[in-house]
């Protein structure tokens, strides 16, 4: 089997892993770099039980094997090394703007080839450490959906001085290797996902606050009812289906919701008795101990969920 | 097969005919009235249809075949005749307050025995129609996700004289017959199912107003990210997983989370240029003449859901 290009990876924690899974499902080459040698070794030896553990269950991405998956991975031990000849780096370190500039200035100096230059950060704007870097116009943020092997969105945030073809071709390539690459198209506080999920939070949380609902109550309207829908048809596709279409829906219900918007209360931040209340709450539906179990089942459920709609296509 | 006690549906639209579904699935027997009895015929018809489509399809719910289903379901033409020895009320009329009152107000005087009355409203606080009547104590919203069938949370609103007996009686019948029940323990503007809801439109819209994703963009968001997790865990569970527990999330985001919050403009009525948009887009991904077939898409897609969330229990 001839092997596509090589990815980087800088960072070997969760969400590295993710991304090295999903480029060799795709049969990229994926060398992983950590300043922590040590760390590589033992993230690759994950990666691998993942990947069989995976195809045991039918839930392997791609058409390779696991084992010719696991053949497309490998450790590098400098960051030199690499870098050497590769189409595009992931950057997945730590969520600390000095680190990312380091980082960011790091690949920079030692740079030989002019690949994609991607940051999995999920909230610092790339003008903040990407700015000050010869290969800026080629550098962008691609935040995952968490677990990103299991939810394909992805989100791409040019900086102000990427090249628009850069963000055409990372789309081009994240959809490839079966990743839905949206573009955020201006810097904004928190990008998109966080956004959305933050305005949930805040009226969430509202609602336990004035002691409106319970908390198992409040996660069961998403995981029982709205969330079985949005994860088939987003906010704007939902109203088009449920009224005569998406015309009617304003002329029908936007006063109305605009009358219930008005009625949030400021946002607050998430501590105090409020925040106990809910913590409380999620370690009696999932203690601690059974944090991985229930991940796991999670991810179960989601690759499945891929299947169903994979299917339909 | 013995039957159980009887059901009367008020009104023969989509949500009553979902409701009469859901009912017969679990063995009830229900009986239909409309002002209109030429409806009940149509609706009738109409249910039979899908019940048999349902399980060609090996999606059908309970564990009766379709025609022991349709066998359940019959039409009454006259108002005493759906209430005679009744032992649920499900009224499913138009969205209008004054209608509600009047079709409450009648089923009471009505009434020769003391069932459940539930209205299927989703945003007319019960306090505000069910206040006026003799079996007031007996009287809460029972208001559904649409589709009900397919999404099996529904949430339950008492008003200031709903008996907590009722509430819990209320809350038992629908778990048994494969709802997912939740309790809004005060009335609030759009109870809780809208408001969340309406908190992902405000920053939805704001983020289409601001030019920063595109409609199709913002709607993948959720279907291929935010909403395939929430399909299987709320935000306070997604929060919990994500983290080493809550109290970590909390810890390590709270600020962050508060940081973005902080940056939601104000709401705005989703009308002129932003909504045309909106409409455009939808119209394009979704032509009004492929409505329904969409919807069965999504109908389809979300019983497999269903499924699959079964077999992991």
């Amino acid at each position: 089997m001839a092997s596509k290009e090589k990815v980087a990876i800088i960072g070997s924690g969760l969400i590295g892993q993710s991304w090295a899974m999903i480029f060799v499902s795709a049969g990229y080459r994926v060398q992983m770099y950590d300043n922590q040698p040590e760390k590589v070794i033992t993230a690759i030896k994950s990666i691998v039980d993942q990947l069989n553990n995976l195809e045991s269950k039918k839930l392997l991405r791609g058409n390779l094997s696991a084992s010719e998956q696991a053949a497309l991975i490998s450790g590098a031990t400098t960051m030199s090394e690499v870098l050497q000849d590769v189409f595009w780096v992931q950057e997945c370190v730590f969520e600390d703007v000095a680190l990312k500039q380091k980082v960011f200035k790091h690949i920079d100096s030692m740079l030989k080839c002019d690949p994609i230059l991607c940051s999995s950060t999920s909230f610092i704007p790339p003008s903040q450490f990407m700015g000050h870097i010869r290969h800026r116009s080629s550098a962008l943020v691609n935040h995952p959906v968490n677990p990103p092997y299991f939810a394909p969105l992805t989100e791409l945030v040019p900086s102000p001085w990427t090249k628009p073809e850069i963000v055409s071709r990372a789309k081009a390539i994240l959809t490839e290797v079966g990743q839905k690459p949206i573009v955020v198209k201006k810097e904004v506080p928190g990008f998109i996902i966080n956004r959305i999920q933050d305005a949930i939070f805040a009226e969430a949380y509202r609602l336990i606050e004035d002691d409106v609902v319970s908390v198992e109550d409040l996660d069961a309207v998403m995981s029982e009812g709205l969330g079985m829908r949005y994860a088939f048809t987003g906010p704007w596709e939902t109203a088009h289906l449920n009224a005569n279409g998406m015309t009617e829906y304003f002329e029908k219900y936007a006063q109305g919701i605009f009358d219930v918007q008005s009625t949030f209360k400021p946002v607050k931040k998430m501590e105090g008795p409020t925040a106990e209340k809910i913590i409380e709450a999620m370690n009696k539906k999932v203690p601690m101990e059974t944090l991985n179990e229930r991940r796991k089942w999670r991810d179960e459920m989601m690759i499945k969920l891929s299947q169903i709609k994979k299917s339909s296509q």
